[in-house]
Formats: C-alpha cells, structure tokens, sequence
C-alpha cells in the first residue's frame, strides 16, 4: 500500500506546471512507495492560484506561502517561484521539517546558497534542486557510460546552451513572463538560468570545476521594466562564455546566450575522451551520439542511439522501441527518483549541497566575467 | 463547469496505457466542455486487470465487456483490443448508445467495417478510429500547409513504416504480446498494423487512392504459437509494398515491413507538390521538413522546422519553444479533439466511415499482393 | 615506364566533361600501367570541338566519329554521346578493335544491346558502361561489406533517384541541354537516365532482379520540341515507381522521378539484412550509413560513416582523413579501375554484358508500366 | 591567348599536391588569363623530388629552394613547406620580383610576419596566404550573405577546428609526417595549424578581432623526436580555447584540439545575427545551414542548403545540382582567383598583410594561454 505524500506547491507559473504533471503522472508509470497527493498552491493572485488549484487537482489554494510552510500536513514544499525567494522560503521549510524540492538556480548566490544548505541539514529535511535535464534518459545515459569507463581519460567537455528569445529590444523586463531579465528577481542572466544547468550536469558527469574565466556581455543595455513601467538599466548578463580546468584535468568551453537566432533552447554538450567520444542536444533529446575508436575503423563513425528501448534509463517505464519521450519526463524522472530515495533513505542528487557547488561556480563565472580575470572556484 | 463523461475502457495492454494517460492529462492542458472520469476497465485477466484500474485510477474494473457496454453509467466505450474483436464491441455499444473510440485497425477486412459503419450510422453516436499520428503537431501542420496550397499540384506521396523487431524465427505468435503476428487475431501483418496509418494519413493529406499494386512477402513461414505450444504456418504479411494512383492524379509509394534492420519504428512521409515539399519521421516525430521553391534560390534548402512554437497546431497547449513534446501526446490531442467535437457536434475525424475507407484500401492492396495485378479500391 | 594509351573521345557535353577530367587526373594519383594520352576529340558542332580541344588538351577535334574509330592511333574510343548512337559506334569500334568506355545506359533496349554485346565478345574488345555510381568509395565499401557477409539474409533493396529540374511545363524538349526529355535521343525517361543507375548498382550489390511490377507516368504531356520549335507530344517517362524481387528472396521498392520538388539528384539505397543495414545518399556522397545490431544494445544506432580515411576504398589516394572528395572522383576511378585491368587482362565491371543485363531490366520495368502487370526479367 | 605563368613549387608534401594538383585543373574549368606552367618542383630528398615532379609534370626538379628563386624564368615561386622556412624563402622571392603563394600559417610569429610583408610590399610583388577555406563556396557564400547585411547586427562568432590524430602517446613529434608536433618546425600547435584558419575566415566575416583571453595545454608532455630518435618534451599546444571581442561588438568562442575523439577535420563556425544565422561544417563542406528569422513562422526552420547549383559561388565552373565538390576545389579556386587578381592587378585575398593580422591574433592567443590574462590584439 502506497503512503500518500500530501505537496504544498508554491509558484503556478511554467514549473508549477511541469512539477504538478509529474505528480499526477507518476504514480501511473512508476511503481513508488509515495503517491503525491495535491494539496495546496500558492502563488501571487488569487484567481490564478484558484484556476491552478481547479485545473490540476489541488485540494485548495492560497497567496501566502507562509501558510503553505506552517501547514502540519504538508510533507514536501515545492518551491517553483523567482530565483530571489528560493532562500527564504527554503529555510523556513526546512525549519518546518518538510522535505523540499526547490528550482534551479538554487540561490541568488553562493553565499546564500550555503545557509540554505546550512538550514538543511541541520534540519535533516529530504532536499532535491530541481536540475531536471540530468534526467533526460540520454544524459542519465551518459552518466553510465562515463562511470563505466568506456570514454576512458576525458580531454574535453564543451556545454551551450543557447536561445534567441530576448534579441528584440521591445521585450520588457520584470513581471510573470520575463522576470529573468530582471537582475533583482533573477540574480543573473544566462549564467543563472542557464549554465547552471550545464555546469551541474558538467560536474556530475566530469567532477568539479577547479577554475574558470569568462567573457559576459549585456547587448541590450536598458529595458522597460513591467512594474515601473520606465526604461530601467538591464543588469543581467544577456549572454557568457566561460573557459575552465576541471580537477580531473581536462578543459571545459561553455557559452549560453539569448542572443543565437535560430535557437530556442539549444542545450547541447559534447565530451572527448581517449577512447570514445558522447554527444547530446536538447532539440532532440530523445538521442545520444556516441563514438567508439575501438569500432573496427571501415564501419566507424557517430552512432545516433534513438533513447527508446527499455533498457535505457527511465525507458521500461514509458512505450516501446522507436516512439519518444519528451521534455516533462525529465520532472516525472526527478520526482519518482525522490520519492524512492526517500522511502529508501538514499537522497537523490542533486541535493542542495550538490546546488551549492553549481552556484560557486556560477559566482566565479560571474566574477570573472566583471574583473577580466582567471578565478579560483570556491570549495563548497 | 465542465461535465463528466464517463468511460469504459476495454483492453488493458499498451494501446490501454496510452488512452488512459490521455483521459488523465487532457484536462490539464486543455479547456474542454468534458472532462473524462475514468469508470471501468475490461480485460481477459481479472488480476491485470484489477493492477491496472488501480494504477490508472479506474472505479471498477471486470472480464466480460459485455458488462462495460451494457453499463448505463458509461458514456463512452473505447475499444482498445486485438482487431478480431472490434467489430462485435462496437456494434452493440452503438446498439447501446455509446460514444465509441477504437483502435485502428477499424476492422478485419472491409466487409466487416462496412457493417459497423452501418450499426454506429443507424444508432447515431459519436465515433472514432485512433489513427493517432494525424495529431502529432508536424503532421496536422503539413495538412495545413497542403490545405493552405503552399505545395501547388502534388506529384508524389511516399510512406513508409519500417521495424525490425520480427526478424528473430524465435518470436511466437498468438498471445499478449505477439497476436499481431496471429492472422486470427490481426487479420493481417503490417497492412492492418502499420499502413493502415500511413494510408489513413496519406488519404487525408492528399485524397482517395484509386488503385493499387502491391507485393507481400511472409519471410519466416512457421512460428511457434503462445495459445498451441506448436510451431505453426504463420498467415500474416511481414512485408507489404505497394505503388498506387491517388484521384488526383498523383502517385504513391507505400512500404512497410518488420524486417528493416535498425529501425524501430521509422513511420515516415513525403509529399512532393509542384513548389514545395514536406517531409516527415516518427524518429523525430517533433521536427517537419519543408522546402519552398519559392525561395531566393542561394538560401533555399531544407528547412528542419522544430514544432514546439505556441503557433504550431497543440503546441500552446504545451510548453516553451525548443521543448519538444512525445509520442503520448498524440492521444491527449485526439481525445481533446473528440470531446470538442461532442459538444459542437461536429465529429471529430478519423470517423468509422474513414476508417472503412482505409479498410478498404487495405483490402485492395492484401488481394493485389495475393493474386499480382492492379486493384481498383472499392468505394466506402 | 608507362604505356600511353591514345583516348578518343566522342561527345563534348557534361560526359565529355567528366571523362576528360578523369583523363588528366589519373596519373597525378594513381599508380597505373598505362597514361592516357588525348588524342581527339569528336563533337556535331566544330567550333565547340575545337574550344573543348583547347580546353582540355585533346591534340585534334573532328565532327565525324567514324574518323575517331577509324584512326589507328587510337587506343581507346570513349563514348559519351546520346543513348540512341551508342550502339552503331560501339559495334563500329569493337570491328577496329579498340577498346570502349561506354556512358550508361548501355543502349535503347536489350535487343540493341544485346547485339552490342555480341559484338564486342566476338570482337574480344575490353569494354565498359559507365555506372560511375559503383566507384564512389562509399558504395563500394557497401559491397565490400555485403560481400563479407555483415548484413547476413538480406530482406529489402530500397533505391531512390529524385530530381526536380523538369517540373516546369517550359523546359522544352530535345537538343543538347534536354535530349534526355526526347524519347528518340533517350529511349526512355527515368528508367534509362536515372533507374539504371540503381539497378546496376543494386544487382552488384545485391544480385540478379527475376521479376518487377512498375507504374509509370508522363505528367507534362507535351513540350516544345528545340529541333522543329513546336509542342509536340512527350515520349518519355517523367516518373516510374517499380518493386521487384531479386532472386536471392529479397524484395526491391525503387522509384525515380524529375517531379521530386526539393530534389537534385538524391540517389539513396538502403539494404536491410538479418544483422546489420546500409544506407547511402548521392547528396553526401561521402558518408555512408551502417547499423549492426549486433551492437550492445546501449550504444546501439546508426553510424555516419565519414569515408575518408585512407583504409577505405580508393581513399589512399586522396588527401587525409575528414577532407571530402565529389562527384568528379568516380570518374577517376572508373578509368583507374579500367586501366589496371586492362594491364592484367582482368576486365573491370561493369562490362557490357553487365550492362545489358540493367537494360533487360529496364525494359521489363517499361513493359510493366505499359501493361500494369508483373513481368519476369529476361536472361542476359 | 593565354600567357604562361611559370610555377616553381617548394615543397612536395601534402600542400604540394594539392597545389600542383590546382594549377594542373585551374585551366579546365575555369576561363584564365594565365595558364600557370610547372617548372620545377624543389624537396629536402632527391629521389623524392623527382618522383613528384614525374608525378605532376615539372620540367625539372632540385633540392636548393636557392635555385627555384633565382631561376629567371620563375613568376611564381609557391611555398609548401614547414612554417620555419616561410619568411627566408618569401623574402628571397619577394627580392627576385616574384609572385608568391605561402602556405598558411603566414609565420612563426608576428615579428617575423610583419618583416615579410615589409619586404613583399617594397618589392611591390604579387603575393597571398593559402587560407583555403574561405573559398569553400558555401563559406564565400557565408560572407556574401553577410555582405548584403541578411544578418543585421552581429551577436556571436564561434568556431571549433577538432581533430583527434594526436591522441595516442605514440604519435612522434618532428619529421616529415609529424613536423607539426614539433615546435621549431610549427611555431605552436593548433593555434598556428587550425585556428589560424578560423581567426581568417573569422576577421573575413565579421572584422577584426580587439582582445582575446585564452586557454592553451599539451596533454602529452613528452614524445619521441624522429630526428634525435629521443623522448622529448613537447612544445607545442595541443588544444586551445579563446573568447574575443570583436570590433564591432560581437563576441567569440573559439576552440581547436587534436584530442577531440571522433572528429577527423571538424572545422565548423556558426554567426548569429539579429535576423539571421549561418552554419557550416567542413565534414560536409557542401552545405550551408541558414536561418532566418523574417521567414513565416510556422516553416521557419534551419535551411540546409546543398551548395550545387550555379549560381553559388564558384560552382558554375563545376558540374550540374546536386553533385558536390570537396576539399581539393579550393584549392583550385584560390589560383583561379590569383591568377585573375594578377591580371587585373587587383590582388585576391588573404594577403601577405591579412595574413600578419591572423598571426598578431595568434600571438595574442597564445600570449594570453601562458599569461592567464586578456590581450589586446596588436594593430598590423
């Protein structure tokens, strides 16, 4: 018999979506000792929280997610709102003893991030930061394929991650749609939204990032900002390119832009090692390239492995061979590994800790980028 | 406030699993006047059966689908079992008043789907045939495109649907897993199984085919049967091409098989009209092809359109651009599409009468491959 | 030292072109018995003779072919000029004992090239037709690889040969530009220019072709004719789809077509065996597809083969690994390939009776599309 | 009538053929008014040399560079040798009036570049860099689309030279084969080997480059030395990394390695514009991909353009749509370009003064690689 796991959802915005479809599908597809149950949303407008509750299933609905935390019966806050109130929120959880799930980036910054990691653990609360792509059956793939040796001592990792959403210079800043080009809300720009991305499944796959430097950019200096309705200074990063040393020795390229016309959410990352070679790209994220120099070398070349069959990661749960998943599988993959490795005492990564080191690491990228100058990635 | 509508689903296996995640989902993503409240599932097995209501969340579940049709409660019968069945199941649920949704093939053979034509046609009621690749984004826009003109005069249709999972002499007949390599239970091999889709979508891109030659090849004569323990002749085609004439002038090029080695389940298309082409591939089901002659020839190519934009057909439904969307969602855009048309009374398509006109292709092209000469295809 | 070989050259058009380059090229990276020396070239209109003369280095130029056979000189008579001629100089040359190149299709129908045939064995002549397509490394490492037996059973040959230059109704008819839309200059359409290619190719891959069933089609009816410069009837087939089986067991799906919007000479093959398939496009000539499912399953997918290392065919005498070589280099190979057999009396294929075998192929193609019924290939 | 331009051709490695192989075409494809005329070709081995000039048809052969500058009836001496010897031999040339071609990279380093192109420019001698790549037509097309301003303002340049023939600790450094590991004889590693070219094409396309922060490291510390048959260190870089700044505002990613596992030659650059990007690969040298944002949205998608047909660049020289050219074929194209410069007196690019400004970049690069800092870039 399954425990029920009553979810206090806080943000009814694009991941408030994502999060409440893999409650609601999972327990169709996995076999966990949890169900979800929907408790309560809470978000900004009331009508909005209400149409939330009411079309996904939560049993009610609030504005202050301070009623979220104190409320006895929730046992996991979901934390899917701006980048500037992950913290406060986070530690109030944690201090209310409930498990968290909580967005990327975990913090505004790294100092930040280490008190929430601080409020954590002393509270010893199940903790997961939501850096969904690493469950993309193709990258969790790739993951195996690394710790299993095959690409033997790695030479290179080369991550982007590259849109072209914001080149116009009518999109606003601030507000519901576009609050990540708001420094004050986000943090930062691309580093934040998006290399945090590529550097947490960086060093899960290739280990730490020892030190950096980086180029940043802002191309549209001044923007209207939706709350003061003014032309206001941009202060985000609008597009970073960052070179690195991992610990293992080998060289990272990363770049991320809103800038790359053509683009919409071109996540894609390359890793060379001695002996084979892997490749992925989130516009068709259900395939891996891989190469092998040990294949005899008249039929050797880039294999583009279609992630479908059932004994790829994830893949036993969904169809059969040949027809694909997509992009919310990666949130119904994150919530069913957390539910196992709560029932099993086993936290699944990437724990807030894990968070933290992506976030110093962002810091250092940051700091480079303002000072022109190598840095030292602070240790977590 | 949206009205309940309550269904019976009989058949527990895959096709099962994929209706019953588009009952769940499809009132997350889309506003509709009914919202599916799942009643009963029917299946042969009693255990399976009772494993599945409770992963789906059915209210009850039995053996005898009889009893789902003759169910007052129920208001739509969704038929998701082997094709020999269809027929007597969705004549007594029209004969019952039901809303009838059915796997496709519609039926054995022609004769067959003419007389269920008949029975739903007389009783009046909603019906449907699940050729669900209509409603992948890429395909519902190339009927646009081709609706819209853009390729002028079409000279050429190709489809093809291509697997490799039969190619193994040890794979048996009959039974959960294999009955569509049992001609009692299939009716027929790829044809009813595989172009039947790639003839309902061509018929509905480009018009009815008016005749047919066509070539069928069994190539492992005898397998073992899962019901008999014994080896016996195996009465389906594994491999069916067929060329044809369409009424409006252009030609056709269909193939299937099950032994194309590498590929899993590659349903793809291309249409070539007097300006431009369209291409598509279930591998990629996310993506269309497209190329306008009509470009300023030194930037004319291929364009590899990605369909996750909020102006692709679904796709506001989903998420962000560059976020691709899976092979399930086929089935929540047909269920959407079906309860909208119940409320409208406009009938979504494929109806049962499409589908006997497939059928009826399908009968044209089994007799060519048998006998060798061109068929007429008979008139639904 | 090297043998010259004195080369004849009659047809000055896009043939004349490729040939001649292969002339000059040959030796700069090819280790041959023989070096072809351009002696004269023969052409309808004098002043372009004698430009391509210059252009080229051929010592003389004539408008009157015999004058080319009849020189004893000549080593070699290349004939690159419409299909309706070939015969008559072909026998002609054979008489004077020169040995011939002989652009594709061989001849305007078996009978034709059977005499051909005749002749030339009577003559004891080296001879060959120039399916050029052969000699691309990619398709040559194809061979190689059936040959070794890594496909196992084959099941399905799929060809396509897709153009679209001839979809406008104002390209007119006949002349040196469009003798392949005149049916007295081509003998046939598709089936001659473009089929015939992927049939020689598929039967050396893939052995002999017992039986076909064809549909065939004329979509622009009439065209002005350069010759008189009036409308007159179109002779020749603009499309043709046809399935076959080889007598290995195998089925055949080929289509060719000028109608094939987006399309300028996407020559494809794909050949599905037990173990493995191949797949091969004109468009990347450079590149060839391989899947082995024996493969572990995980890193299991098509590979894109990049054919430019120097262990693959031809390759080592090119430049180094990643740098591409065109179309032009079958041309060179062609002629290296008969220049070495010629030293060791080891004709190279295809000869003339593997080209008439093509032409009995074509002409049961063109007879079942006349008849829409199957027929059996004649025996060479 | 044509004039001879008489070749003197130092070198007979690699490079010499393709040359040799460029001047033996250039007059058969392309209507010149020089003819280039193969006087004599000069190598380190006597044997060597002469087997080459057998090969190619020089008149002659030597083994004193010397000899090939003074001979009077030299115009065009061509430098195909190691990077060490370029500046003694241009300056020798440039003295003796002669035209000159120089393999790539220009130099060693800037100094030495900056003397070279003192002395050609007092020598007022017709002179140019052998960046091939910028006359692979899809690259000439890349900067012709720029040109028209298709792109609007320029956001980002990236462009990766991978290659993966070092990667085994076998590979020796110095020789014939490998003096490209060597660093007397190359100057640097793929900064002067690989990026140089990308630094060209780059600057060609999107001006010149103002600062640079690089990333340089040799992963294989010792090799064997083929001249001293001793383990030696290695001086070269083996991979290097570098963001940029370009003039007019962009930014620049740019990478090359010969540990890049899978990749034989990648050069591939990508240019995101406002309104437009471009793509290429020198995998597929034939294609260009192009992006458009202007076009209608729902068939807006990355054009892969086959760059065949006559109206590209350079391609109504060669054969019909559809069939490629590759790698040799620049070469062709930029002594059809110099030849024609010469008449007109208007020299073709990359000069001698366009090849100091990549080599002032390079030192850059590499400065900031051993530094750790930023460079500004010196001004040639």
């Amino acid at each position: 018999m399954k425990k029920k796991l009553n979810v206090g959802l806080i943000g009814y915005g694009f991941m408030g979506r994502t999060h409440s479809n893999a409650y609601c599908k999972v327990n169709h597809f996995f076999d966990l000792p949890y169900e979800p149950s929907l408790q309560v949303v809470c978000g900004l407008e009331e009508d909005k929280a209400k149409a939330f509750a009411e079309q996904w299933g939560y049993q009610s609905y609030t504005t202050d997610w301070r009623k979220v935390v104190e409320d006895d019966r929730i046992d996991l806050v979901d934390i899917c709102v701006q980048n500037n109130v992950h913290a406060e929120i986070a530690m109030a959880a944690a201090e209310a003893g409930k498990a968290i799930l909580c967005e990327k980036p975990l913090a505004l910054n790294g100092d930040q991030a280490r008190e929430m990691v601080a409020a954590i653990e002393k509270a010893g609360v199940a903790n997961l930061v939501s850096f969904n792509y690493r469950r993309v059956p193709a990258v969790t793939l790739a993951k195996q394929l690394i710790d299993e040796g095959r690409l033997g001592r790695i030479f290179h990792y080369r991550a982007n991650f590259l849109q072209d959403w914001t080149i116009s210079t009518q999109v606003p800043q601030g507000g519901m749609a576009t609050w990540r080009l708001d420094v004050k809300a986000a943090g930062s720009g691309v580093v934040g939204d998006l290399l945090a991305h590529c550097i947490d499944t960086a060093m899960w796959h290739n280990g730490p990032i020892s030190s950096v430097s980086a180029l940043t950019e802002t191309f549209v200096k001044e923007r209207m900002h939706t709350e003061t309705g003014k032309i206001e200074p941009v202060g985000i990063d609008d597009a970073c390119t960052f070179m690195c040393r991992f610990e293992n020795g080998s060289l990272g390229n990363f770049e991320s832009t809103r800038y790359a016309r053509g683009h919409k959410a071109l996540y894609t990352f390359e890793i060379n090692g001695e002996h084979a070679s892997i490749g992925w790209d989130l516009h068709d994220l259900h395939r891996l390239s891989y190469f092998d120099h040990r294949d005899e070398s008249i039929v050797r070349g880039w294999r583009s492995v279609h992630i479908t069959d059932s004994d790829m990661p994830y893949m036993d749960k969904w169809w059969v061979p040949g027809l694909q998943i997509g992009y919310e599988h990666t949130f119904v993959h994150q919530i069913a590994d957390f539910l196992e490795g709560l029932a099993e005492g086993k936290p699944a990564s990437p724990t807030f800790r894990d968070g933290l080191a992506t976030q110093l690491v962002c810091d250092a990228v940051l700091k480079s980028g303002r000072e022109e100058t190598w840095q030292e990635v602070a240790r977590s």
